[in-house]
């Protein structure tokens, strides 16, 4: 781009190229209204090529773009959630189909809010129109608090207890009773409950606990087991397990990625899923259709989640409510019925 | 965020608010190198929350980012790529993650360019530093007279002859070869290619065909087979080729998607994998690790190919050399030795 260079182009030398007024250059530069697209790109080419220094006058996105959408990714263990989770790419790519189907284009930040500062600094230092927060991670009391300013956001995640803030996400109560109840029917009597300690995790456990006394069946603190939604720490997790000789005959897990860690252990350990152990996720991403067995899973509706986000940014006189989405229960192979 | 809302707040109330001067705040709202980010953050809060306009003036970024690279998908069958495709999602995490590493964000364009009128806006319209375009398509002669601008970008994809423009892309040819020979080297006979018509896949056949030939195999072009990019296009594909009984016992796929496609099709039609056909895929995915049987591939380096990518538009001094970069034949399952 060269725009440290040496350089003495002037206006009236862009106007002369573009062969146009200087303040027809001038008003390009500064993406007046009255000013045609075509001008404004023929004055900004000619502009980049001379090295003039325009850059801070420019619109924040191409032309064309209606608005704009700043992604922001949550913490996970004390790191930023890896760009390459699965999950979180899916998500990713709804939000992005979303907003595209409303000409949006869609920044991801490189940072991740650990505090309420950070949080302010996410809203108020982007040309977006608004932010969307993917999980609200430990920051449910700070985000409270975001709710009191100005700021347009809204987060991907669990609905909580006082919560005074927008989000969107599934229903994980139910989803996760749904899963255990589904399992119970099958007859398994020790199921196993993989997941973390996230707002999102913690209420499908609650849904897993919930059905489990529904269906006349007993809590064991050793099948709860924590895990992150990685596909290793599931992996250790189950054979952690099956070293230490517990018995189980279900597995619930709080994500795909979780479920396919636990089927890899198993296999490994020579149980057989689903005769040994049925296996249920939760997401239903394309990884759990091409796996084998295929994996029954409880489907979260990314599709509708990504316009719901992306509408409660750009529908600038949308009502703000939370939405907790309905989920399905996906039976696959895994589950043997 | 209510910018068209009726307002009255000046300069005088939003220093008087933050507790500066009228010219601090006028300052700030332009950010100026002067003004401390704390100080800044303060105003733009208060500027917010009291709906004064001052967006345009604004950076492009959240505070710290040192800069923000644009993406731009392609088109593919006269549609932009759908965000969600497996191996653009992995490319894009790569992106993503080398962009952090550098304190710089992303943007995804809403647009996918068809000319090179197209092209242009995508790099004048954008305060990105550059862009990185996701595949050349059928624009190889557009990108040429772009290299002739000041634009700066980069395109992932194949390097073809004549090329004036930086690409970062893996070795096709030679990757192409490279699944062929292995094939050829177990006794596979009649080894059928799948992908379609763009530069990357054209390559890869071309190093199959090359290939077969060094093998003293015979190249069928009932064998060649064209298909997209995506699952069901090479199920079909593969489904027809069943139903026409034409023989085959090896799969050269152009993407692990579209192995997987044609695994699909083959465990339908009542052939095993590797038993009575070998299958290996092209770049690696996560899918690829977790399908039965594991798929034997050519692994694009993508960690690699972000770094590249992000360092042709950030490294000012970089001397935008083009970049092929070499793939690895991972033996798995799929293909049976």
């Amino acid at each position: 781009m060269g725009s440290n260079s040496n350089n003495n182009t002037t206006l009236q030398d862009l106007a002369t190229l573009a062969g146009v007024s200087v303040s027809t250059v001038s008003r390009a530069l500064n993406d007046h209204p009255l000013i045609s697209t075509r001008t404004k790109q023929r004055v900004w080419a000619l502009a980049r090529d001379h090295d003039y220094p325009f850059k801070p006058t420019m619109p924040a996105g191409p032309i064309g773009a209606v608005g704009s959408i700043a992604i922001v990714t949550p913490v996970m263990r004390g790191r930023p959630l890896p760009l390459s989770h699965p999950f979180f790419l899916e998500l990713l790519a709804n939000i992005g189909e979303a907003a595209r189907e409303r000409d949006c284009d869609f920044t991801v930040s490189h940072t991740a809010p650990t505090s309420f500062d950070d949080l302010v600094a996410n809203t108020t230092t982007s040309r977006a129109d608004g932010v969307i927060f993917l999980g609200q991670s430990t920051l449910h009391d700070e985000f409270n608090r975001l709710a009191e300013t100005n700021a347009r956001f809204v987060v991907w995640g669990a609905q909580l207890p006082g919560q005074r803030y927008c989000s969107i996400g599934s229903d994980n109560l139910l989803g996760g009773g749904r899963a255990t109840r589904h399992l119970a029917r099958l007859g398994r009597k020790r199921i196993l409950f993989l997941g973390g300690s996230d707002p999102e995790a913690t209420q499908r456990r609650r849904g897993y606990v919930e059905a489990l006394a529904e269906s006349g069946l007993q809590a064991d603190p050793d099948l709860i087991v924590p895990v992150e939604f990685e596909l290793e720490s599931a992996d250790a997790a189950v054979s952690g397990l099956l070293r230490r000789d517990i018995p189980f005959d279900g597995v619930v897990a709080a994500s795909d990625l979780i479920a396919l860690g636990a089927m890899q252990a198993l296999r490994r350990g020579g149980k057989s899923v689903p005769q040994d152990v049925s296996v249920v996720g939760y997401d239903d991403m394309l990884l759990s259709r091409l796996s084998t067995p295929t994996l029954s899973t409880v489907r979260q509706d990314t599709f509708a989640a990504g316009r719901l986000l992306v509408s409660r940014i750009m529908d600038k006189d949308d009502h703000q409510e939370s939405k907790r989405l309905p989920t399905e229960l996906i039976v696959r192979e895994s589950c043997g019925g």
